[in-house]
């Protein structure tokens, strides 16, 4: 329909929820119309590729993007199903704003607070509220791309876990589990030590091995590693099981916040935990707190968080860019795709990287 | 050792943890010394036998009496042997303060604030912080004797539960479990139809049978039931999977407060709970709070119990009174007092009714 020699706009779609090697597929697009009235034009730089993002996909997630009425035309399905462009997280340019916005200018950088804003793409017209400004990037002090582009869901919702439950001091113990973080990563890695040796090099400072919590000694040996003093807050993105043995860890009055279920078991706890220790058990999810909090508290956050990466007590995630180059045909570019999510998927190969979609523009 | 004649003092004691059927027995012992400073000698009115206090005799409660040494000697076992004397909650009266009490004079009336007191009895020698005033009883427009001796657990468990968790405003739904309260009471009840009356006696204004949880209309039906107004705060003291089923009757940001598990099974609960409908899980235990309030505060909810009970919003509970005559043997009133245990634990007979203890003085 069009020459691919004069389009630069592309996006990861798909039209119905279904397995990613089937339903996703790279569409060009042409060029999108000046933003309106509080919306602004903004061009992706770097996209993740998280696993919630291939769940969203599937169906399994509870949250859809918003169907893109203007790609149905060059959508895989028929013109009158709806398309929607995959990915939640992204960092992108301001390239051109809409009459009546303040705050934000051409050449700015931006991430999304919308959730399934569909940044899978080169670009997009969005509302003004719909994005962030981060502080800029790229100059001496400041924040690489790459963690522009994965900071508004992981880090914030790390910050946050460890802010918005209990007032910790220093001294103070947390503990979680998970915490190499990509699915699947531990039992892949080459080894404990190699795992050990990493996590203790991102801040963690005891990495104990699942099978230490099953070892009725677990207790007193955390308590060796603590100095005695008590746990009062758990990280949890496991459940199941291992969860139910990691709160045992726990002191009187602590606080269990849960960001994830990976073992997609469900919470299993024992009620006595409750009432007589005085556990509180909450969840955490990035989205519902950008819905929650006003446009001043989402840019306080994220100088905060451009704080923590400046004096690098925020790392940049090991990572790995797929690149699809501009003269690339969309079923070249398809293939790449399906090819890195079920990569993602599987854990196959990333040894826990992450990876982020550039493209050429 | 004493002659009968001359006693008045008497209490249910155990020197070991074990089946009640076993190891309870009534003893008689001889006069108390006079309070020492800052104690008051209290005589126990009447006094609740409550499931717990079973369950603290058999040694599956995390809570244990202190052993009282100067009842070794007349202990059913020897001299040696730690002796207990069971019962958790009371309605007395003082009858001496000790040197430097403030706040109490003889004649008032007390309940427990330290747990495992030891109400089982005739009477005790305790703390001056380990008792609160209730508001003169027996007149007009003031609580029931019955009120008293049961008003320093139940009652505050549940006004806490529903204050200190969740704003409630007038209209406001809360969903609860197992509120015919006592265990089995509802299997054993003649009927459905005479359960559900008596709970919208107390004040229950829908009445729904377990059965429906595990109906897949279950959430349109409440939703009808509360005009469709979210339900924010649950009261759990049952545990295992359905109360995952009430849970899932709860909308957004709602509170799930722990207190029991009859069922003996752990809290099991979706992580998406949590995580997308932001579920807080708490548990609550009256003798916590009583630990970690002052007196003030203590009277002051006492106050608003005693409030709610002039007013008839908060009812005297179902009950029988076991007396113990005093012209009963040692064995005769144990004979009693196990018989009274096992009904309580089977359920069997009581109709959900409490048993309180009343010793002839």
């Amino acid at each position: 329909m069009f020459s691919t020699n004069f389009l630069t706009n592309r996006a990861v779609v798909f039209t119905s929820n279904g397995d990613p090697m089937k339903v996703v597929r790279v569409v060009s697009f042409p060029n999108l119309p000046p933003p309106r009235p509080k919306s602004v034009n903004i061009r992706y730089i770097l996209s993740p590729i998280n696993p919630s993002d291939i769940n969203v996909i599937e169906g399994v997630y509870p949250a859809k993007p918003e169907a893109r009425a203007d790609l149905a035309q060059v959508g895989p399905g028929s013109a009158e199903e709806p398309c929607f462009i995959a990915g939640n997280e992204g960092l992108a340019e301001v390239q051109e704003v809409g009459e009546g916005v303040g705050g934000l200018a051409s050449g700015d950088r931006v991430v999304m607070v919308k959730p399934q804003s569909g940044t899978w793409s080169t670009g997009a017209n969005v509302g003004e509220q719909d994005v962030i400004k981060v502080p800029k990037i790229g100059r001496a002090a400041t924040i690489s791309e790459v963690q522009g582009a994965t900071m508004s869901v992981n880090p914030p919702t790390a910050y946050n876990m460890l802010n918005n439950f209990v007032e910790l001091r220093p001294g103070d113990w947390i503990v979680q589990n998970g915490a190499n973080s990509a699915v699947s990563a531990q039992s892949l890695w080459p080894g404990f030590s190699s795992l050990e040796n990493e996590l203790k090099e991102l801040g963690a400072t005891h990495v104990l091995p699942l099978e230490l919590l099953s070892d009725r000694s677990a207790r007193s040996r955390i308590k060796e590693v603590t100095g005695g003093a008590n746990i009062r807050l758990a990280l949890n993105c496991v459940s199941g099981p291992t969860t139910a043995a990691m709160v045992g860890l726990l002191g009187p009055d602590a606080h269990l916040v849960s960001y994830g279920a990976m073992s997609k078991r469900p919470l299993l706890l024992p009620t006595s935990a409750f009432i007589f220790k005085g556990l509180t058990a909450h969840g955490f999810m990035q989205n519902r707190w950008y819905r929650e909090n006003d446009l001043e508290k989402r840019e306080e956050l994220m100088n905060e968080l451009a704080k923590l990466m400046v004096t690098r007590k925020l790392r940049e995630p090991r990572h790995m860019i797929l690149d699809i180059p501009r003269t690339a045909s969309d079923d070249d570019a398809t293939s790449k795709v399906r090819d890195i999510i079920e990569k993602v998927t599987s854990g196959k190969g990333m040894f826990g990287r992450k990876v982020l979609l550039r493209f050429e523009n």
